[in-house]
């Protein structure tokens, strides 16, 4: 089952947001269906039916702050 | 053996730099001795005893385009 996961990430421009978007995109296919990211707001919308401690610990590779929020 | 490898690593911002900065210091301990990074120049050192490749497949994980310049 996929759910929405909404993370708070830490980016300031969009060189950060394409960075995270990028990780994130090598997972389509494998567990991650959509992606959705908003700088201004600070938030990164993961469709996936990988759990939010997965998600979470690729975005953390990426180096950025990152907090789960919850199920969107 | 320790070497300073140098990465081209596109970073916009002192958000990317500092990620880059987070996931590299990880490794402190771990093979990575010294990281010296310049914003400006777009250039990432690493004194490790890691290889270039283990070195670069870190650097790529931050979703960073990057590219491996040489030794120092």
């Amino acid at each position: 089952m996929s759910l929405t996961h909404i993370f708070n990430v830490e980016m300031t421009c969009e060189g950060c947001s394409g960075a995270v978007e990028r990780v994130l995109n090598r997972l389509k296919g494998q567990g991650v269906e959509n992606i959705s990211i908003s700088l201004p707001e600070q938030k990164v919308a993961v469709t996936s039916t990988l759990s939010a401690d997965q998600l979470l610990e690729v975005i953390k590779k990426t180096g950025k702050k990152t907090t789960y929020v919850g199920i969107q």
